[in-house]
């Protein structure tokens, strides 16, 4: 359910020295209903006290391990451009337990530059690298032209899960989960809201 | 309604050739059932033909028309490391009538530096050049530190739409519409897949 990590996200943001949170709390920051947040943590056997809320720090070990944030997932990013170095170097990963192990680049003059602690590989040492570290889940960083190939690449070294921030649809087996993550997207959900926005204004 | 720029994507990403498409089309690509397809669609005034569905000019026409993308949007981005360069030079705003039209940054040696074709401005410059070029949509890209700093400043030049790609979340008025873009809940949510695929093999 795509819903508790934003929940454990929350949990993290909250201010340093608070002990509990209450549902409402919590519905505020994820943006949805208070009653949707008692269903959704109900599933994971946890149950708020009523007038006092949950305790976060056993309300973020129920969600880690939920998540399957407790035994650590290895990433392997394809694309060493801007988007791939913003990527390999980026502060949040580790705190969530996961471990940029490759990065890839078709281009041979990026080939062996250092990103954060990596070096950029050969994509032809793709499916050889992904097998040997075990990728749990690849990034594709590269232009929408070569997203496909990558993909396909990926999913025949054994990757199982896929986040896509090419602007384009990968085709991939069922067994593959993908997610895409797609700016013009985010800023178009922002448009219809400045859109309605105006709207309220000139209906007063 | 944050579905609808997703149905727009799928119709963008529909093989070139294609004519119209069914609810069971959107569906599929979009990630929901059918019914929610037609429901969704319905409220733009837009009914399917049974056994033909949707017009796909018509259609993207009315998505465009709902989201505000007609009228085109201007952005401003702050933070000129990798992934505001990675932003300033994204192929794919142009094509939803998003406009790059300012990047700026504290780092004094980034001032100046070309990004697409935009020059990197001083942050002390923000407030006045956001103003002039009335941007509709503020791209927050710096560490989560300067994060709320920066959306602080957008929104006192008059910034009603931010999307922030800091591992933070902002605190912003209520008239100001904050989407995050959040890497690591993205990965998050591939775990949990991940995680149930492996439950589901030990249950065989």
């Amino acid at each position: 359910m795509s819903r508790l990590p934003v929940y454990l996200r929350c949990l993290v943001d909250l201010p340093d020295g608070q002990v509990t949170c209450s549902s409402d709390q919590l519905a505020a920051i994820a943006g949805v209903n208070s009653a949707q947040v008692r269903k959704d943590l109900s599933y994971l056997g946890t149950h708020g006290v009523r007038g006092v809320g949950y305790t976060i720090t056993e309300l973020r070990a129920q969600l880690r391990l939920a998540l399957g944030l407790n035994k650590g997932y290895s990433v392997a990013i394809v694309g060493a451009g801007n988007l791939g170095s913003a990527l390999g170097t980026y502060p949040g990963f580790d705190a969530w337990g996961f471990r940029v192990v490759a990065i890839f680049d078709l281009d041979p003059t990026k080939v062996g530059m250092k990103i954060g602690d990596q070096e950029v590989l050969a994509i032809t040492e793709l499916e050889r690298a992904v097998r040997r570290q075990a990728v749990d889940i690849g990034i594709v960083a590269v232009p929408a032209g070569a997203a496909q190939d990558v993909a396909d690449q990926l999913v025949a070294a054994g990757v199982r899960s896929i986040l896509n921030f090419a602007p384009t649809v990968l085709h991939t087996p069922e067994w593959v989960e993908t997610r895409r993550m797609d700016v013009s997207t985010e800023l178009q959900i922002l448009t219809y809201h400045l859109q309605l926005g105006s709207e309220a204004a000139t209906d007063m």
